[in-house]
């Protein structure tokens, strides 16, 4: 069985307030686990400030197929960076816009490199680059 | 040819100063295109706003295969919003981590809903929903 | 709990012997697991036979990307049968070549005429379809 | 450019015209193309009957969630062989039917091993490995 530590906190009564409506919307059901995520998302944030740090990310990136070379520049980029790159998933939303998500791993530094020329190019319509972990050293 | 319309902005030195920062660290070439991504992602979180509306996400976690009953939990609950789940892309980064990247369509305010389910199950270590769009409404 | 049906099969020595081999070739510990899968294979085929039903299809690709033409005609040709492709999983398997790994869901004629289109382009290294099924009519 | 080396064949009638209809009933335009496609499938085939040499396989599988044990089983399967898989495609078909499309890259062998033990499994509606190339030696 795993070993638990149990500590107490104490809030200003308007700040609990707010972290219970801020649990409830969010779908906690207990404050141990909302408090635990918020620890976990602390340590997920500090390994990406470390730019040799092994982490994984997806990117989603929305776009139009028939936006003049964005398809041929998109792919060039991803092949010149595919040692970061574990798969990229494509759903074609209708006969003009595609979704791509794309699974990278690799040192800090390098898929926030890629993650903006990417995210930077023209004729994107909506792009994210989601900063999380390889999950080694997060309990 | 697409029509283009053209228009001065004027900015106070300070903020221009760290617009350039911030673009530059972005991998932005030019503030045209800075402007238009900043003006799409206001209109893509305007969509999110309205329960009624169709929108696309990407949905990432990150957790240990072996928890205690967390993979049919997953399971279970991605199955109960079967219709709302485009594909999902599972990776196994090690023995006992795995990111799944669960891509969505339909109405903004289902999306919302199951995604909490699914970012406040217990021992998910990392999880992010990216509020992305169709594209049909975004130029 | 499921009902069983149990009934005797009379094979020729040499028959069972070959049979025998190929389960423990392929990795089958009984016959009755084996005999279950030879008869479902034959109702996917007789699926397939039927251009009208409802099927699934997974078509892998291999290109080299940098072939003239061959990544923007394979889009096209994508985005033309968009309402046939379910999602479209992209590898970088190195710097030149390329798995894509389609998943299809339709009718059975409209499935295989869209994948001909797509395996007899010129420069596609090597390429299958695989004719698999919704399940729903599969026990 | 390319060299090409041009060479003829000669057929007898009746075998070129079944090839003729094979090619028509298949997409292909021309026969250099169709024959080209020939000679790569059996280069492909030559490279998976060497146990050592390193190839790429798409494994599909179409199975009810709820069938007893058969999730977790296909969890710690892939598990054990997470090394030789580099992502894993999930499809909600229905309420109860999922495609896996598993993407594989390793030893010949060793990826031949492995899928038997998924293949096999119990209570696996359909399943199909695709025997495929890294591109490396296919021209």
């Amino acid at each position: 069985m795993e070993k638990t530590v149990r500590f107490s906190i104490s809030l200003e009564l308007d700040l609990s307030k707010q972290f219970d409506q801020w649990m409830k919307k969010n779908g906690y059901q207990n404050r141990s686990e909302a408090i635990r995520d918020l620890i976990r998302d602390k340590l997920v944030e500090e390994e990406w400030k470390d730019d040799q740090k092994e982490v994984v990310a997806v990117l989603s990136l929305v776009y139009d197929h028939e936006s003049r070379e964005l398809p041929e520049v998109l792919t060039a980029v991803q092949h010149e960076h595919y040692h970061l790159i574990i798969s990229s998933t494509h759903i074609h939303l209708d006969k003009h816009n595609c979704l791509e998500a794309i699974i990278m791993k690799g040192k800090a530094g390098q898929i926030k490199k890629a993650a903006n020329k990417l995210l930077s190019l023209r004729r994107v319509k909506h792009g994210r680059l989601v900063m999380s972990t390889t999950g080694k050293d997060i309990a």
